[in-house]
């Protein structure tokens, strides 16, 4: 090397920018109820593992780069043409896609603060310009303050992460309906919801929607995503998506999946049957908890003395942890931070979490 | 939609000049002979495959986002630290993250042409200025030429595709040494030839090497790949990468197949051996054929009358492939419209090659 440059000075300047995602702790070892990254907590089908035990016999062989088949189930699960689908490694792939396509120094992108947090960081690495929107009322959809500020490309988590709250459908369509530009409508936990924006793709070509097979498929470990739209943001997705984004497993376990879909109501109907009955246990000890539509919980914890706060959401985090429960803590914004999210576990895990809780609350 | 935008007209202008990259053809009927995408024709180690079934146990958990246990198993193959290796969604993952780091509008890449042909589509993506090196003499190195371009970011296939020449390390050396910017030497074929260039790692910190478990280890279907170099550089693609890039299927087969290197070394030996076996009867039919240091031979068909080309190349393509055996044709450039770049098989495909080649030759 002539000149002795480091690597940072032969860096992209946006890059040196980005500060990275940091997920949710992954925990390998035994003994863990985890419920901080809203996994499933009952088992894929067993077609679905079958189908994966079946293509370890031919993963010498590439995937096929599109994921023909995997789309043309996922459309036809949605009674969509194939065309109008796109398969990605997991959702967030989709979502990067849609940044790079839609998005750039000088067209704007931005999201609800708070929601994804991943949203800014794919930003950050375009060089994207990107704008913040507050909530003005918590969790309510401020639709004209969006309108005004002329986005290129919006994100839309609906079901709201980490509130679980969606927002009515009536606003989303007056917000499709207005933009100029492309709405992306997240639906990562769109199957826990009674509602969603995919039939409302017909009247908005500017609409999009993604999905995941992380949650309510149990699939979290094999990264498979989705999104549903217009052919032609279909086709300029594909531009930027790496060829062969979806391997063998993934591809064919997506299939499986939606061809038990009747396997994964009974599952969700679980989860959501334990979502509502904890979140009324929740507000029965006087706590704030927001009316979830997604596999998780949003609750303000208070002490005996009935405080919250910052303080006391952090001592019931502790206090969890250290008995080897995991939820997730949100510290860093005003509207997070006196709360925990928690993700919807098994009826063993969730009776676990409920007896801990009335002990901390005896002890706080 | 308030003006009536199409996507198009939201799109970003860099992404309507990509032209999508095209994959070679993956057929799944059955009763093809497949020399097209230069898989492997042995069976993974049994280790991948028995790692891979338990793994589908834990499928409902995210995998670990950095891949740590994988990355670590990679650099003590390579007696490297951890530190010095990324893990990706194959290694075009990998490349794709170079060039979002090192790389931009003004910030030069580029590679010899022909080589990959991913390399400028990637490019394209990003709006990266960039430039191809074209070869003066058929597939050997022009290094002083490669220096007067200052690039910020090169790419050398090495083994280079579609000839399978390799490169003198001192060649290489002298590259890394006169160059301002990055060097990346993508060694995907590199486990068939005799020669890697990750010992100069120690010396050259611009020095960054790309390689795949695609074509050596037999896992094409599971898409992984991984770069090794300075810490300084793996920290940088870091933040461009896909946080959950690799799903748990990968991370663990990618384990056992190192782990199982003594089965790997077999069947590495068989494709070189092969590789070379019929590189010398292509040779005795008088036909140019590179010294390959890949698993795939680079061909140039003769007739019988002694007459080579376009036209000789293509009907022997189509001759192969009416039955029913496929292989790779290269049609856009003048350094390899007249070859045809056939993956090494099996004996029983190689055989079968063998024969229909002397059948056209008769004919033709």
């Amino acid at each position: 090397m002539s000149k002795g440059n480091t690597p940072r000075d032969l860096a992209s300047p946006k890059v040196l920018a980005v500060d990275p995602y940091v997920p949710g702790a992954q925990i390998n070892e035994e003994g863990w109820i985890k419920l901080n990254t809203n996994e499933c907590p009952f088992p894929p089908s067993p077609l679905v593992i079958d189908a994966a035990q079946k293509e370890l016999d031919r993963i010498t062989l590439y995937p096929d780069p599109p994921a023909r088949k995997l789309r043309a189930k996922i459309a036809s699960h949605w009674k969509k043409e194939p065309e109008a689908v796109i398969a990605g490694n997991g959702s967030d792939d989709i979502l990067n896609c849609l940044i790079r396509v839609f998005s750039d120094e000088s067209r704007k992108a931005g999201a609800m603060n708070p929601s994804y947090s991943l949203y800014p960081i794919l930003a950050a690495a375009n060089g994207t310009l990107w704008e913040d929107i507050p909530f003005e009322t918590p969790f309510r959809l401020p639709v004209d303050a969006i309108l005004e500020r002329n986005f290129n490309l919006f994100f839309l988590t609906c079901p709201h992460a980490p509130s679980g709250v969606v927002f009515p459908i009536a606003e989303i369509e007056r917000l499709a309906d207005g933009m100029d530009g492309i709405l992306v409508v997240d639906e990562a936990y769109g199957d826990f919801a009674g509602q969603s924006t995919i039939s409302l793709l017909r009247k908005y070509p500017n609409l999009f929607i993604t999905r995941s097979f992380s949650k309510s498929f149990g699939l979290a470990g094999l990264r498979i995503g989705y999104g549903v739209g217009s052919p032609e943001i279909v086709e300029l997705l594909d531009r930027v998506r790496d060829s062969y984004n979806l391997d063998r497993i993934a591809q064919v376990a997506g299939i499986a999946a939606l061809a038990d879909w009747g396997y994964y109501e009974a599952t969700i109907g679980k989860s959501t049957y334990i979502r509502d009955f904890y979140r009324n246990e929740i507000e029965s000890l006087g706590w704030k908890v927001y009316p979830s539509q997604a596999n998780f919980l949003f609750i303000r914890p208070e002490t005996k003395a009935r405080e919250h706060g910052e303080k006391t959401a952090s001592s019931l985090f502790e206090f969890l942890k250290d008995r080897r429960i995991l939820v997730r803590y949100f510290g860093s914004h005003a509207l997070t931070r006196d709360f925990l999210r928690i993700s919807i576990g098994d009826e063993d895990q969730m009776m676990v979490l409920w007896d801990t809780i009335n002990e901390w609350l005896n002890n706080a």
